[in-house]
């Protein structure tokens, strides 16, 4: 069967594996998790409730940003969404990805953090967002850095490290840490470059419930019960 | 050139990296990173001043430990350290490195960021403390499931994980935050096995400056000025 993708809105990280999914081009389906809402029966599939989750081809969950772009990347090294076990690129896209997990993701959750506060814990709240701006900003200086002279962030092409990365830098603007154009040019100006792709705006009119136009392999959305058979055991 | 890992003390997770590099049994050097002292010309290897970082065997710099177990893994394929990439056990070893990185490395981190602080901002220091607490109770938790009817975290030999694993598991007691042996007996098991390993052993008595005895590939250590050369433009 084709691989089914969980995504979660509003604005879940998952959105760089629906990206990373469509420059693939192989056939693949999605299914929405709304993460301010329960979802009966995402637990046998997630039992974190994480976003992104994925059933893989030959029916297995997975969960995990990092394993499922690694997977994609696996079945994309024609296309150069990844590379080679044991070579030089294999090593710069994984400290990439690693990079952007433990820095841009890591510290602008602190920032969301925030938000599962109780609503009068002013202090906590303070504390956690002047702790994502702080360090997220030295990500964005270090990354910003990385992008001079480059068009993506590892080798020659878009890999599944531009697709992860557009899913979470947005976040700067979203929690209202940063006006990314003003304070972060370099990273405003790859923003930008990926927004045009039509892979990224497929993903937005995804979580945006819009009309949605895959120039890959997409074949809709699936619902939990109509997966069940093909779940491996 | 044999690589050259760059381990940070006191107790940092690039001891993981030290344990799986005496698993490869391949020949390698050590360069020691005091975490709480400046290290000049370390910023050329590593320009946020992280540990572990590697100098691979053809002169590049690799941070991040994901990133420098992944480059371990796929040099051990043969021992059974990693997977190849594609297979349905590389997909699990991705995930198990993910998960262990996002929840138990970065919520016990919280707790390390406590001692970032102010010395008399107690109140950041508390909450910071309980954040990590709470957090990583939940990983502990989740990982002692995982362990159930297992000797490995992933497949049926010691991988990669397993060297992350003993490395960052130590702070749930290094941070004074549980007894594990009490709440999480499982993981206590599971760090006991580890911790007679040789290999663990080892790594031991690098941080801690004793007599060590390498089963690996250990040439002893090297200074920053003698690697220079060595270091790809």
């Amino acid at each position: 069967m084709e691989p089914v993708l969980f995504y979660g809105v509003p604005h879940g990280c998952s959105f760089g594996s629906i990206v990373a999914l469509e420059w693939l081009g192989q056939p693949y389906r999605l299914h929405r998790i709304d993460m301010l809402e329960d979802s009966p029966g995402f637990e046998k599939i997630s039992p974190l409730g994480q976003t992104p989750a994925m059933i893989t081809a030959d029916g297995r969950p997975l969960t995990e940003s990092l394993a499922i772009l690694h997977n994609i990347a696996a079945r994309g090294l024609d296309k150069g969404l990844g590379f080679a076990q044991g070579s030089k690129e294999f090593d710069e896209l994984n400290w990439m990805l690693a990079y952007l997990h433990t820095t841009l993701h890591s510290t602008l959750g602190y920032g969301w953090n925030a938000y599962k506060l109780a609503d009068d814990d002013h202090a906590g709240k303070a504390f956690l967002r002047r702790l994502a701006r702080e360090k997220s900003a030295d990500a964005f200086a270090y990354l910003q850095g990385v992008l001079e002279g480059r068009d993506w962030l590892v080798g020659d092409t878009k890999t599944v490290a531009d697709a992860y990365f557009i899913g979470i830098a947005r976040w700067g603007e979203d929690l209202k840490l940063f006006d990314i154009a003003k304070e972060f040019p370099g990273i405003h100006r790859h923003m930008a470059r990926l927004e045009a792709d039509p892979a990224v705006i497929f993903a937005h009119a995804i979580e945006d419930e819009r009309q949605a136009v895959s120039a890959g392999g997409f074949l809709g959305h699936i619902g939990i019960d109509e997966m069940a058979p093909r779940i491996a055991a």
